[in-house]
């Protein structure tokens, strides 16, 4: 397909969001379509909701945007007193509807849905270890290794909180799960809190989200993060928090870079106002003089926008964007291969036209996306094109729950920022610096994963680990 | 829905159909989809094929008929050296995509998918156990507990077979499966026989059907029934034969009554003559001075015609059935409820005006449709109408996959056949004897399962069974 | 497609239902609904409802079953006093949603809908006509040339019965029709009554109808059949009736010999009883020894057995049909080439095996299905097939809204019998003849259009007619 | 539907596209796809496309947006020299797949395709006038009155040219036409130039588009904006003109306030640069101290950078816009009535608190978002709130193909600009003034239409016209 050249940016995997409302006030379903709706950018191949009521967990889930999947009619089925949801990135081209979660099973205890945002680094281990013992898998997805292992020490604990402290001593990575049991909300964030996991409260109502903006849009108030390590419990007796034996803070700070939607705060922090101070840090860094800064709609905006105060240089819009490019499986033909790129993008000629541009991207994964749009603004007119990028060069693929290709398609792991102008037609090109980066976060960047830039994992990465280990087979 | 009443003959759970074929001269999932389509009586609601090349199992199931749920695209896309498909008639309302077979997993010697015709009445128990140690299912079909014991088994076996033996050693009731592998294509049927299973052939491939009308579809020729409590294996190197401890034949009668395609033949026997013979037999018992014979149509047609030779009084047709009647969703009007029959059949007036009738259908079960279709015949003038119905009374419910009423629906069970023909304004009412039915399989009906009209179960039927056991908690 | 082959019998064009419910205590459009589903035979590629509530008229319509066009929503929006509704088969190939039924058309004294069930042989020239004085059509169908007729001729009466009258003197062929306007359901039959339509009542709702097993289906009782050359008009005032200045009785005598349903009754005969004694009188001239009588199933049962009871030889079931034989798009591959047949039809091999095969069907069209079924029966074992044709030799295309083909692909125009006899494999071949046919409609043969049989049309047949003429272009 | 209340802003009707491809070296349905999704912004009820190929007219059409309209099959069936296309924006909540576009039609010269961008203000008239001399209409659009009057007229006329020219003389509003016959593509715009039209070339073939943007995109070179009363004729042979006997200059100005994509260019002026100045200006006539400038997504954003530019405030973003916001019929519940508004919109809370805030819109219809948007504003902190409108008031409905409400419901037309400041909540309230509005066209206001701002409508108006009237009757 044409545009995935062009929408060649990382991809999160999900977007989580869980309610539970002991009066039963609310429309749980309606209320999770909702809080997924706010969610979409972090996923939209499939989409999810189970809902459970006096013990029976009721779901529906398929291959789709969210108002695609659901519809008033099925919504309207799925009664009950608490509810999780789930969108995702698929990384994968199958027909793989049967990787949709939530993830339904029945165990002893009852029935328990799943959803989970983020990566195990040794699912395959656990996974080979369990089929050893006989254990069959019928999907790909780390929900259904978590399950299993939540099913099998709840044999010998006194409680479900128990059994997953000792899940989480056999998995090792990103997650942030949203776990409905007959009579449980159960939310849990991974040790070294990866990925992001909110809490709030409409009227008597708690719910849990990947992002505040799903809070703001379903009206609930915002009480605090999942801290790392926490399992957080809500059952018509109130809320009650457990702890893993150990924590630390590597919230990822590409979901500050570019995942997480602009209006949200994680961890406490707004990820609009790190986007504009990024832009600042990079004009400190490398200001170049120059008519206009544009940013490579819409994920440079922001940023642009920081540069632009910073340099006294004006902001101004250098290209317009579809707003309904959606998905279209028609390809141009080969005489018309111009057309794929200028479908989502047009720039404004007259806008560059004899300009000399600073643009503004948050990163750059292959290069092919920067090099068209750099062209097009050449082919409309601009005199010098300036890249600027919001973060530092991305050096190492990610392990926990973001969509890298392999270390020899990352182009700045393969060449000099000088090669990468060339090869990217850009008349300049510079990266934030990883101090920059620090500096913006109030030189707290230890407390943010940063495995991309620097190689540093902050988990053990197993031998043979790859993100499609499961599928290999398949 | 208004039809469901009419319909509320037995229902067979599902039909199977598999295919090896070791050069690939054949389309497998194409010839799947037509050997389906012609095992689509056994089921209409969910339609399944996967296939294997070379260790990857591709698979798409929907809700649905064969026609409904594929397409050339799909098929095209199923491409392998071997085959396996699955037509299923739920017998709940529910939304449950989910139990569509094949059931594809992955276990510790690779994928393996599997279809089941039939019913394991220790199911909840062999789950219950499961569960115990800590294992989790997604469905609430046998199949995955069947996999699961595969898989298990599989761990001290030296071959697959010898993991499937240990699993008969466990699994009570019926079954008749088939079983790809990355390298094999195994059939097995139960120790019982109690549900068909035939082998055929086309050029150099072989292949199974739940029916041998499926391989007439096809252009298959029969080979032979695979035994009861026999494991056939298909591999590139041809077939190879194991055989369970102990077998007995106890083929379901209901097969030959009214469940399998007349144009079949089960374990040899033909089933058009099975029920002419039923109908002359029924003559002989149960004879009645009349004008014509007519049959409930389709069922009761061949027994009829039987019955009008034997009986020498002419076989006419009594109504018109609706050929384009389909799953509507349309419910009448209070004010218009007789529509729902009538959309159905309808009565040949002047053939049965003034008429004494004699009517054949294969079964009764509650009873509602005979008492509707009685009705229909008085108001189109008949004079007299005499049920004769061309199998013994059904006293007792099926455990063997068959979806039968609980004992207390069923009118056999519960009221006196003359007072049946009154609730069902019969002038008269009589069944064939079990004596009758022996003598139709000359005298050897001691070789098939007749429990629906005897209560002597093949099997133990564990405590606390019930066909919705899994169900039950969801 | 593999079938068409296989259904190569004549093709009705349309159904039609429309009723009239002054209190609204009905709901017309689910009433028309269930009437079209009884008239589903009469064609399965389109269908449309289109209802009146104070001259507003609402409508849907698409390609389509009725069960897969109509919905319970969809249902629920039509309300009204009053509905026209329509299935269509499609004589082209083409994707032609534009020209469903019922054409829905705004003129100056309001909203206006019509059905139309038949062929006109001279809107060709009418429509060239009416282009010549500027009209545009946007559609192929006769509707719009009848509707445009309509409204021309609406300007100089008073009222639509008479622009009804003046409509009739200009177009030529068959026709019933239903239309709907602001305050009146009218019923128009062509004055040589070619095509059916009856009428009937459900408590004081009157209703019209292709065939009277929609009435029965709908729970309303037969009043009469509309006359040929009558207009009915329905409002909340009554029922009003006006004749055609001529009129004559030339009902298409295929209709009983094919297409209706045969528990309908058109101009007060019932069909069934037709094609028992088409059956009878054809084992009167052609009787030939046998052991069984068996029907193409399903056109040829009836007659098959009438044609047992003369000859005093059992009727018996040939083949076994498979009842879920949906509209499928795979095609066997090559090498699977009988697949198509066997799809359909399988024959009981051991009823026919080793027997003299009388085979019964209700006319020949092109052959080629006959031929295969033939050559079924003896790949089973017949030992001779004696094939008995219900009606004579279809030796002239209709050009009244019956999809024949052209006279040089009729077999019967271009070989002799004995001819077709060897080309189709059959021991030998016999037609009914027209004596027969006469002396079966009580010596009344002539108050019945044969021109399929004799060349004898009942209108003149304007020069360059041929039923895809307003296609040619497009 | 909840979110049609934000959706309050003005709409186009229509989007159209077309092409001939003389050597059919492009797929000219392909080109007219993409063109049309450049277009989509200016309709997305329905999307057609029909093209020509020896004079055969193929179409597909139907209610949805481009790209769930077509699909690669359906466009591969859609092969020709010459396609036309459109998309449009539905005026009414009802079902109206029957008033897609493009018309197709027979008339006596053969087949023809309109689609139509614009309105017509006398086409009841003109249909009253047909309908007395007996025509019939299929559909409420205004392009079957002029296909039905070019068919009419071209009887007395040498070519279809000559046709065009009467039938201008008889409609009156706006109009651009793309129009395909058996040999010709032919462009036509109302003489008064209302709705754009611009002509592009991308190798040997000529096509036509509502705005340059979808010539950019298909990859096409403009050559010239057709002219007010220009016919342009495409045949094999080359391009021919034709000018109607009289022409002005008055293309909508609304279409650069806000309909045309910003990328566009309008009869040579670019759509963006008009928005820039207009916040240029409208900071200059209304200029107030602040501490930012945002503009409300996407519609204010390039007036808010202009007024930004020219105040020397920073111009922030205030909102976060969910991208995916795509048709939903899911309706929150009472209780949760917010969230309809924030499913599209989240202030940023720490861009605005505490801050003094200039907020840009293009213009104000109801006032109901404008509302909406500024009570966000202040929930978020903001200290004050200051709306600037980058055009004047709009006082009166277009009749001229844009959605506009009754006067009654113009808020500017009942309201001083004081007391519509107070219902929005705004701290102050200024709109551009018509001198600043005819500045920044270089005082060259009077070629275009400004009727919205002044009453002063182009054309008459006639009496009893409004742009639902002929579906009142429906």
């Amino acid at each position: 397909m044409c545009f995935k050249e062009l929408e060649e940016s990382f991809k999160d995997h999900c977007g989580i969001f869980g309610i539970y409302c002991p009066d039963k006030k609310l429309e749980v379903a309606k209320v999770t379509y909702f809080g997924l709706y706010a969610l979409q950018h972090r996923g939209q191949e499939s989409s999810g909701i189970a809902v459970n009521d006096t013990g029976t967990i009721l779901y529906h889930k398929d291959n789709g945007l969210v108002n695609e999947v659901f519809n008033e009619v099925v919504l309207n089925h799925l009664k009950g007193h608490s509810a999780i949801g789930h969108v995702r990135y698929s990384t994968t081209g199958k027909n793989d509807r049967e990787n949709a979660q939530p993830l339904v099973v029945k165990y002893r205890k009852g029935h328990m849905a799943l959803v989970h945002n983020g990566n195990l680094v040794n699912a395959h281990i656990i996974r080979e270890k369990l089929e050893q013992e006989g254990a069959i898998f019928q999907t790909t997805i780390d929900s259904e290794v978590i399950a299993n292992l939540i099913s099998r020490n709840r044999i010998k604990s006194d409680n479900i909180e128990e059994a997953i402290l000792k899940t989480m001593d056999e998995i090792k990575g990103a997650y942030s799960l949203l776990i409905l049991t007959p009579n449980k909300l159960i939310a849990v964030r991974d040790p070294y809190g990866l990925r992001p996991l909110v809490m709030g409260k409409i009227n008597n109502s708690i719910c849990f989200a990947s992002e505040t903006c799903a809070l703001d849009t379903v009206g609930a108030e915002y009480i605090r993060d999942v801290e790392p390590g926490e399992i957080v419990t809500v059952t018509k007796d109130g809320i009650k928090s457990t702890k893993y034996r150990q924590s630390f803070k590597h919230l990822c700070v590409f979901e500050f870079i570019y995942f997480a939607r602009a209006d949200s705060y994680l961890d406490g922090i707004s990820v609009y106002e790190i986007r504009k101070k990024l832009g600042k840090q990079l004009c400190k860094e490398s200001y170049v003089e120059c008519d206009i800064v544009i940013g490579v709609p819409d994920s440079g905006t922001t940023a642009a926008i920081g540069f632009s105060e910073e340099a006294k240089i004006p902001f101004s819009e250098g290209f317009v964007k579809n707003r309904y490019i959606g998905r279209t499986f028609i390809k141009p033909e080969q005489s018309q291969r111009e057309i794929s790129v200028r479908l989502k993008l047009n720039p404004l000629k007259n806008n560059v036209a004899g300009k000399r541009v600073v643009l503004i991207d948050d990163s750059i994964v292959r290069g092919t996306t920067s090099r068209k749009i750099i062209k097009m603004l050449r082919d409309a007119g601009a005199r010098e094109v300036h890249l600027r990028i919001s973060s530092p060069p991305v050096l190492f693929p990610c392990y926990y729950g973001i969509d890298t290709p392999d270390r020899k398609e990352l182009i700045a792991a393969n060449y000099t920022t000088q090669e990468i102008a060339k090869i990217l037609g850009a008349d300049s090109l510079e990266y934030l610096s990883l101090e920059g980066l620090n500096s913006v976060f109030e030189n707290k960047l230890q407390n943010f994963c940063t495995a991309c830039f620097s190689g540093e994992y902050i988990t053990e990465i197993p031998e043979g680990f790859n993100k499609y280990i499961f599928e290999e087979g398949v």
